[in-house]
């Protein structure tokens, strides 16, 4: 049996992103005693990949050269060494860009695929869904009426941010690149106001669609986006920072907030989190996306690409914006 | 009788501090109903000056080309038009850059020069001390056995921050420029580590002071301090945004941190304020300042200037850290 894997050649430093990665194969490995050998059937592709590829300090230790890439993923067992998992078992973890995985069971999750596609425990009922859920309740916390502003609105994040917001009776702005992202965040997501970063000068329309100030940005982007936002925070603003896109793929020029004096000025509290804070509460937000999900208001798209041959094109999307939704690719 | 004033020529745009300041005298103004005429004795010279002569956006209204130049002094009620202050009262408040000033009394607070010499409370038992204690108990908020970092530890601010942390049971390192400042850092307020910035490689630096890691960094400066002390926090750290001396003497060329990404990578919580946000609480932090003048505990240095004429020296200090602790401009 052939596990087919793809390892990172070297750390980023500038070059184009498809030349980081090299498709190998091996045999599937043996079972040492509780692990068990999975069948990967779909991997997430997040923009937090780009904290697993450098050699700057981060939450993990970084992927090395020479390692297959880390990812999460979703998988069937195949065979078991261990008390807890059964063959049939359809579990998530880090399972690596990979067709085949063997992990210790004490490492995976066992996931319900009655309730839900496997896939959706990726993505809106999974890590995605999470980060939104803590991020925003947690971190931003808007309150009724007041401006909530998000970057990257129509992504795999954003989109789910936006829409708990909103249930909080906050008034929403989303910002995406492009028109059709536009128009997805005014009309399938109904959100209150719209900014295309890309054809829109932000200053300008950050003042237009958010005239009474923002309360909360959920920043998924950095860079020049976030300057701007500074500048119209309201005093005692939160800034939930998720992620920083621009920042990652520009990788050796990193960028700080120019305007973050504001922090100052205005009593802002900049904050930032990864999932590590929030595992002892997953079934809290669990709850309430799965209410969400069960009755279809939960609104969410994926992007699948097919076939693991896939991954430096899925990895690539997440810097050129051209995935519509949650990335994911179906191994099998 | 004269009025001598300095008043702000233009907004400085890289240009020489010296040359944004002009003396100039009137008579003396008139007094209306409720207000009282002061003979200002003290002026406070403070790094947050820089943000009330900048044409971004600020906190308070930015003092115009052509106005006096706000100031926090105290001067002695010399005529008196309302019910609450007579002449010998000595008070504090914005008296602006002046050797006189005519003000409502309800913005001004009396004072008791029984209790400690007029000029403390500008500086230890003032605004200065206010803004050590809130920055650092209600934002740092350090545990005892927690590492604390302070930037311009030898200053103002940063002086009366690090035995606050102290007194906590923190470990304190104090960062400074200067083979003289970092003297005073270890023998007069006995820190546990100093930094001199100037001679010593920053990363190396923290590595070595703070082997544990940072879990709060207080900082008044910025730039390639802030971006070090990023990259050195731990988990769960706080960042107590007081200041940015390195950003304001740039005036057109504000710098990001940089490294602000460590803030999704190690859940940080980065937070500014000013002493707007703890007006109702200053008895707070005056009982505990009290207590250490009082018995003789509670360190700090004032370097006085005296003569208006010398303000656009004091200002100058501010940026190159000539000063001596807490800069105050004798009047009279």
């Amino acid at each position: 049996m052939t596990n087919y894997q793809y390892r990172l050649i070297d750390y980023p430093a500038g070059r184009r992103v498809a030349d980081f990665w090299q498709l190998c194969h091996e045999p599937v490995q043996q079972l040492a005693s509780g692990e068990v050998k999975l069948r990967v059937d779909w991997i997430s592709v997040d923009p937090g990949m780009s904290g697993w590829i450098t050699n700057k300090r981060s939450y993990m230790p970084p992927v090395k050269p020479g390692e297959v890439m880390r990812a999460f993923g979703v998988g069937e067992v195949i065979e078991s060494n261990c008390d807890t998992l059964v063959v049939g078992d359809v579990v998530t973890g880090f399972t690596g860009v990979a067709t085949h995985a063997v992990l210790p069971a004490r490492h995976l999750r066992k996931i319900d695929t009655r309730l839900a596609p496997a896939q959706l425990y990726l993505s809106a009922l999974g890590m995605t869904g999470y980060t939104a859920y803590f991020g925003m309740t947690d971190i931003g916390r808007p309150q009724p009426s007041e401006t909530v502003v998000v970057s990257s609105a129509a992504g795999a994040v954003g989109s789910i941010a936006v829409q708990l917001a909103r249930q909080r009776g906050a008034r929403v702005v989303g910002i995406a690149g492009g028109a059709q992202k536009k128009e997805y965040l005014l009309d399938e997501l109904q959100l209150d106001a719209a900014i295309d970063y890309r054809s829109e000068e932000m200053a300008a329309a950050l003042k237009k669609t958010a005239p009474a100030g923002i309360d909360v940005y959920f920043d998924n982007v950095g860079g020049e986006i976030l300057d701007a936002a500074l500048m119209q925070m309201n005093r005692h603003g939160r800034i939930v920072v998720c992620g920083g896109i621009s920042q990652y793929s520009d990788w050796e020029q990193a960028r700080g907030p120019a305007n973050y004096m504001q922090i100052v000025t205005h009593s802002l509290t900049m904050q930032g989190f990864t999932m590590r804070d929030y595992m002892d509460r997953i079934s809290e937000a669990l709850t309430v996306l799965f209410d969400g999900y069960q009755d279809g208001s939960l609104k969410f798209r994926q992007h699948v690409l097919e076939g693991i041959e896939r991954f430096p094109e899925a990895f690539d999307m997440l810097f050129n914006g051209r995935n519509q939704g949650k990335l994911l690719i179906k191994i099998t």
